[in-house]
């Protein structure tokens, strides 16, 4: 395969909450899929490079109306849950949980139903602009490794996580590991076979150290899992400090915070992403700094099950590396556009608060709220950074995942009428109004992986 | 016009929060689009009206996977604002309203402007399943009447005002009324034009008085918009104690509460509706009960403008009535599907709060959330009993308003892969899930006004 080139305006974020639009821009991207050149038309070698992008038969050119975003990084998915998306959220967690999502994530020991499960989600995912997913899969092996082989075939970025969750009293019966030695053997056996696959997946899949979370864990697999990462140097994803209820239940049972205990047994580096993250506090983040580890801000599932809203604007300011989460099924939605809309919606509540009878100055909390173009920073080059990947930026050096966005679909127009037309504007309306069907093509590592032009 | 029969399972809420289901109902509708019969298959008369309906050329047949729900009722849009959907919304609002939306809404002086705006618009809220819609146009006569004859052209229920705003203080020199009687007179002959009109619609179309709001209004302009509310006994709307800002400027002002404002003018009747109104107190809530007045709750536009979450739960308790609102384009989304959503998130972070540095028990306000479903009686028969109009349920006398949402649409299948099939948990996923597309066809009293068949 040759030299890909791919002509039409773009917008993305070169760092956190810096907008960059480059009017008709002309990418190069190699044979690995990765981005050679962004030239602008004033750049000297734009003529001559247009000249050999028209020659080829490798070029695509948008039209007007039409924009280039970044793939969209989603940072906590539990893929076995789509089924359950949308239901019960009105049920207390527990009931959720014991009634939903336990019996659901149970029926994974059947491969067919994994597999037919698996292939509807990872498409839906990468038509809604997803292109790189850290997933947390079942307890099962073979339909987890269905999952990466999924990805790898549909030419997603997958780095799926076999969960480990084996601690008696806190898992049901019907779904746990039936020993810390049988989970860290197959953890590790995991973690060799999706590497083994990943050789052969241009755009990459990756196995992932994952424990459910520190609750439903036993020490000893905590631990173990803890060397396990370090030994293979993977991503590492569990949920930390997500609601009242866990927050106090760790620092009850180890008489230290959840963020701590994780550290304490090697599961926070560099490639650790941890959901939620809402009841972190200043000295967590100092951890978090130190090892690199990132936060997965859920903010559609935080409305549901994290009582209280993750102040995004603080932790950023601290320094932490953070992208967004679906968290499907504890999310609803799919889409992270929805959820850049949440993260919008839920940094301006915590900013002002939410109880009129609280006074104006005690209501909420001051310096929280994030423009959208934060939030479309925390989908791209956030999550990228978050999973240590070139990824969620368009710059020389970085995969070439795009979505092709267009203003113009019939019945899905994203207009201003001529009124709001700066290339700001035109963002903010596309993040705001954009549905899954002016997602027009979407590519991962320089492959075609959706196509609406083919009546997908 | 004959009758017309529909068969299909339905889901509706005959009171606030009662979900019914009835498994392939058979509607009947009379020539006024008014439904006459809802048949159960376990009623006697069932078979012979099958047998009617196969024989008539009126009959709509759902497929598996589809259902019927009543058509959505929108009590808050700025149909000018439009094309600033999305736009500017991190700026504040003094910045939003000044640069944005007052040069905007003065550009309806040009009444083609309009017409291509309208059009966009009520074409595209039909096709999100929305068929009834409170509007305020603008302060120009010609395109606020060409709103009400395109919603009345498209089939839509439209209740539509010519803004008033005529205190020079507070409004911009090249967007407000000239003069209180010119204001006047000029709502009253909207008034009568809209009342003309709606004789030959066959859905209704209704002329609503529209004072902006408290705050951009000279006393005797609220004072004359409140006796001619009262001569012609028509639809009131307004914006009540939205912010911090709004409610503390009224009082400061008047000595009063906006609330006691409104009604001291004579604002607050049966056929009013309010939009916003987070910052209600029981006394105010008093105040709606006795006057009949209505709540048009917006919750996206909420999270941007009105620092704080109104309290459905409490009001409803109450027994306020109430509805939802989109709020084009303090709110970004067109759609009541989203703001569903976000009505039931926003209640939660009324309840549980949304700082983790304050308490658990102080943090929210106990008993506040919502269920999706009492969120989807909002968009339905709430809405119908705010506007005092027999719409919103599925029941005899009421009218024939359906949209037919398709669970098996390509790309856009909402499945739980056999897993949750009660019809609870089918109608959660739809409301969760559903997407523009899902929505298949919509009836706006017995005439279809949108029909994804012909490729719409
Ligand atoms: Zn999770
Ligand atoms: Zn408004």
């Amino acid at each position: 395969m040759s030299t890909q080139y791919f002509k039409g305006s773009l917008f993305h974020t070169p760092s956190h909450g810096e907008l960059e639009f480059i009017k008709d821009a002309l990418l190069t991207v190699d044979e690995k899929g990765l981005i050679q050149t962004i030239l602008e038309p004033s750049d000297a070698a734009y003529v001559e490079h247009l000249t050999n992008a028209r020659a080829s038969n490798q070029f695509v050119e948008l039209a007007e109306g039409q924009y280039f975003l970044p793939g969209f990084i989603d940072l906590h998915v539990h893929a076995p849950q789509w089924p359950q998306a949308g239901v019960a959220l009105d049920a207390p967690l527990a009931t959720w949980l014991e009634k939903g999502t336990f019996p659901l994530e149970a029926k994974y020991a059947d491969v067919n139903f994994a597999k037919e499960v698996y292939n509807d989600l990872v498409a839906h995912l990468l038509s809604l602009g997803t292109t790189t997913v850290l997933y947390f899969a079942t307890i099962h092996q073979e339909a987890s490794l269905a999952l990466a082989e999924i990805c790898g075939k549909q030419g997603q970025r997958g780095l799926v996580g076999k969960v480990v969750m084996d601690l008696e009293s806190m898992n049901p019966d019907f779904y746990r590991d039936n020993s810390v030695a049988e989970s860290l053997e197959a953890t590790e056996s995991f973690i060799l076979a999706v590497k083994e696959l990943g050789k052969d997946v241009k755009q990459g899949v990756y196995p992932v150290v994952t424990p459910r979370f520190v609750p439903s864990c036993s020490a000893e697999a905590l631990a173990g899992l803890g060397a396990l990462a370090q030994k293979y140097d993977v991503h590492v994803q569990s949920h930390c400090s997500e609601s009242q209820w866990a927050h106090d239940h760790v620092i009850e049972r180890f008489g230290k915070r959840d963020t701590e205990v994780l550290n304490d047994f090697g599961l926070l580096h560099d490639k650790s992403v941890m959901a939620h993250c809402n009841f972190l506090d200043e000295s967590d983040g100092e951890i978090y700094m130190e090892t690199g580890t990132a936060v997965a801000h859920c903010p559609i599932s935080n409305g549901y099950f994290a009582n209280s809203v993750f102040p995004v604007k603080k932790f950023k300011e601290q320094g932490l590396e953070m992208g967004l989460g679906t968290d499907i099924s504890g999310g609803y939605s799919p889409s992270l556009y929805e959820n850049i809309r949440q993260a919008v919606i839920s940094s301006r509540m915590l900013e002002d608060g939410v109880d009129v009878n609280v006074g104006p100055e005690n209501r909420g909390v001051q310096n929280s709220r994030i423009s959208v173009v934060e939030a479309f920073s925390l989908a791209t080059q956030g999550g990228g950074e978050a999973l240590s990947l070139p990824i969620g930026v368009l710059k020389p050096g970085y995969a070439c995942d795009l979505q092709v966005i267009d203003t113009n679909v019939k019945n899905h127009r994203i207009s201003s009428f001529g009124v709001f037309e700066k290339p700001e504007e035109i963002l903010q309306k596309i993040l705001y109004l954009a549905t899954k069907e002016n997602i027009r093509q979407v590519w991962v590592q320089g492959n075609l992986v959706h196509d609406k032009n083919e009546g997908a």
